[in-house]
């Protein structure tokens, strides 16, 4: 038996309203099939920029927005998740996304992207002032000035540039996605097929190992 | 017991691509759930053009064009439906739409609208040929030319454009929508939960009248 190296890429944007359900579900959805995820936050902004887009499409087509609040406010009764539209959209979530890299994978970067993400759509809170998130940090038990001082340093800075140059050389044009390897799939509503590409991966090479 | 209206309104143009999964799977979905649909094809194309697209969104942005001819062959994959990507995207669906609108609910309506569908992204046909309409109509036993002249007919332009005009007015923006009443469903990843609002505004006014 081999160790099967079965992991997911999971790319999110602060400001994107279908990460919400994908972040507060991924967790328990991929720990059940045996993958590992790797929270990866990224900037749609300048990949929505080169497409021409000066604004989100939600606003640009105003038609499609309306029925999005009306989509995501029922995604999230059949979930069983708590929602309310918020009145800021959508939120600037560069700090934020910083701070997360800044924490480099430490334990709190989870819990904290999810907080963030509840103050955006449960609570209707300011997720670009960093009061707001050093309040989330200080109640996961962080030194919340440090993170945020570190969150403003250059290597971190450049590090969410490199990360968003990825996501779009990667093909991502929109959040949430998932990568694994060269396959890339869109959309919270793709989020079960990718843990479920993702495990039959690993198991395939473990039974090319075992073969 | 009160024998319960539940009908769903299925939104469809003979060049979406992500149409042809839900044409072949409606049926038998919402027999099961007891729900009755309304077949309505329509055009898209003046929708997107009071959009301000001049094109499919998929040929726009080509890195979303990409996408989804990945996604829907794996889609299809997943769903054991047969798929080849077409030759020419997108097809002008305008001749088939109003055939439909010809046949006025006959029982050839729905088994040549799955026909087309597999004429495009099966075998890759010409569906904007007459030819290739009137050999799917006649291999349903039906007098193609006859019914290919009605489809010219002006009452029923008139009707492909009103119906397009209702599409508009409930909020459609893609291909394939739903609706129920004033509820809006948009694309193949919601006709599941749209048939299910359908039945159960059924069993609820099922439960009102027997109150």
């Amino acid at each position: 038996m081999t160790e099967a190296p079965s992991t997911l890429d999971f790319w999110y944007d602060f400001a994107s309203t279908y990460s919400y359900p994908a972040v507060e579900r991924i967790g328990a959805a991929a720990q059940e099939a045996g993958v590992a995820v790797h929270w990866r936050p990224f900037l749609l902004g300048p990949i929505f920029a080169r497409q021409g887009w000066t604004d989100t499409p939600f606003k640009l087509y105003p038609v499609k927005g309306r029925y999005m609040w009306r989509d995501l406010q029922r995604l999230c009764d059949s979930l069983g998740l708590p929602w309310r539209r918020p009145s800021r959209f959508p939120q600037n979530g560069l700090l934020a996304a910083r701070i997360v890299l800044a924490g480099a994978g430490a334990a709190w970067c989870i819990p904290f992207t999810r907080q963030v993400y509840q103050a955006n759509f449960v609570h209707d809170r300011d997720i670009a002032d960093p009061e707001t998130l050093a309040q989330i940090l200080r109640a996961l038990g962080q030194n919340a000035d440090a993170i945020l001082e570190q969150a403003q340093h250059p290597d971190v800075k450049v590090r969410l540039r490199t990360e968003t140059e990825e996501a779009e050389r990667s093909g991502i044009f929109g959040a949430p996605s998932f990568t694994i390897g060269a396959e890339l799939f869109w959309g919270h509503d793709r989020m079960a097929q990718a843990i479920e590409w993702a495990a039959r991966g690993a198991r395939k090479l473990t039974c090319d190992s075992a073969a």
